[in-house]
């Protein structure tokens, strides 16, 4: 069924189908609706899409993201397919573990899909120029950008947090409570990834405020999940660490650590006190309510699209975009006891 | 970088390369090291997808998602999204608000995408062969089925789970343990969604057993999302309703339940016992771990895919799998305090 048919069937041009359809003013009322009642008998689908009629052009974009049952990243995804295919683009998704390699990910999806360009989620903080040769379309690092790689900056686009800022932001809201022995629950630091750059900011926030770094109360998570991070926070007690506050580097994690503090009966946040980042609608119904730096998950999802379809349509230039997180208060965060 | 300039650097042939590319033992091995080094300067990467080749072919699959926010969904949709693209297809997802029409929407995907087949997730389960037309290619209901439509058998394929005897189970699990006034929270039933098929099943266990069907111990979501299923069980506490047990339809919803039940002083399980259907990784993190039959996701998705390719390849006919569910306990079940 096509727009000639639909034309046909109703014994008028395919042009007044097309203004029907464009709600133009300029169809006499009893044409309209003629013609209106034929979409509905006839089923007829309008092909929204008008670069699709350009058959042979691809129009996929590759979104590979680093990093699978994240939740944070499920919600980035959700909006990016939207405003992709709002666009006229197709979204491609490749989730792959943290463990596998995101631009060799990118580069094979990009010869068997013909991709347009490429936004990263999740990815690693060090690229470098040579590996980076693999691609040969624009590409942008949504929610994280090149900090320890050798990119020159009009290579790439990125939109991100201040993620070291942030995480020294998240450790002086525990500190303005009167926390001193702060731990914080890291994934591994050696992997230049979000990790190691909240790390930083974790340090910095201690050195800041004259307290000395204690290597005995990191907590560290291997794989990004949630059950590495469960046992990660359990041995940190079981190994006698004293502290009355937690900084954990996602809201995901946080919630497999709040779950190890109540199983090795600490309460929270009267024996100890738990802040995150992200700010997942989920952890507004974790008992209690995460405490935590909100994301503008939205705004960095859109800004990737308008980024990287400004390079492929020639009206923009590769960009680097800072976005502030928001304190949401939950009830996570209290004085310590002592 | 082809094949072709590899061979070239090499001075080899391009049948060298490939046989080099995919382990074949009858080369020199001087000359597959050699062939080895330059792939890894040059930074080539194979084309995995002999399907790609034939570019003329669309590869593409249509995920349509109904239901934004749902955990479950984007467990499912990984694994998809691995499977299609593992066969050599490329994924093509569209998430979809629940209060939109997802037939349509897989519709107008089918014509600017050149889908190929469709997998539907979270659908209402009351199609009719009129609407269906609009899709021309084959579809797969993934978790749910045609129950409440007109649609014949070999029209099209699902997978699912016997949402009736499951929400039965749930609940007489809650009846092993001695309740008696036990609560639900369903999305609204009106939708011949997955709420109704649960609700029957809500419903029989409780004419099995002898007990009254009390509508004053229905709380109903509209919008499937955590804040609705929160309100919702909040307005059941707040009307005064009496409980000791509640069966949500999902373990998304039931963690917003319980933390209603939690802000109103109901501790979980001790004043109210809690249970859901779905078996999210998540819940084995909530405070206390929630008690949920697991549908076996994985097996799902995948079984989704080998259906759709299937009949996609001309190697398989249309057919309708249920699958079990397994009880997964953790501790927010436990007999009542009266």
């Amino acid at each position: 069924m096509t727009i000639k048919d639909v034309a046909a069937y109703c014994g008028v041009s395919v042009s007044t189908v097309s203004r029907v359809l464009n709600d133009h003013p300029d169809v006499r009322d009893d044409v309209r609706e003629r013609v209106r009642a034929a979409i509905r008998e006839c089923n007829f689908v309008p092909n929204n899409s008008a670069r699709a009629l350009v058959s042979s052009r691809s129009t996929a974009i590759g979104v590979v993201s680093r990093g699978v049952d994240n939740p944070f990243l499920s919600s980035l995804i959700r909006v990016l397919g939207r405003e992709i295919h709002q666009r006229g683009y197709t979204m491609v998704l490749q989730q792959i573990p943290t463990s596998a390699d995101e631009v060799r990910a990118a580069a094979e999806l990009e010869r068997e899909k013909k991709l347009l360009g490429v936004i990263f989620l999740g990815g690693r903080f060090n690229y470098t120029e040579q590996e980076l040769r693999q691609l040969t379309v624009p590409f942008v690092c949504c929610t994280y950008t090149n900090t320890f790689g050798d990119l020159r900056e009009d290579a790439y686009s990125s939109v991100s947090i201040r993620d070291e800022e942030e995480a020294c932001k998240a450790v002086e809201h525990l500190l303005s409570h009167g926390h001193r022995r702060i731990a914080v629950l890291l994934d591994d630091a050696g992997d230049s990834s979000i990790g190691q750059l909240r790390f930083q900011g974790y340090k910095r926030a201690l050195e800041k405020h004259g307290l000395d770094y204690d290597p005995g109360l990191v907590a560290l998570t291997g794989a990004y999940d949630m059950k590495d991070a469960y046992d990660g926070v359990c041995a940190l007690i079981d190994g006698g660490a004293d502290f009355t506050a937690l900084m954990v580097i996602s809201d995901a994690l946080a919630m497999a650590a709040m779950k190890a503090l109540t199983d090795r009966g600490r309460k929270v946040p009267e024996d100890c006190s738990v802040i995150a980042i992200d700010g997942l609608d989920m952890t507004n119904y974790t008992v209690p309510t995460l405490t935590t730096l909100c994301q503008p998950a939205a705004e960095m999802a859109r800004e990737s699209v308008d980024m990287l379809t400004g390079i492929i349509e020639g009206t923009g230039v590769h960009r680097h975009k800072l976005v502030e997180t928001t304190l949401r208060e939950g009830a996570s965060v209290a004085a310590p006891r002592r």
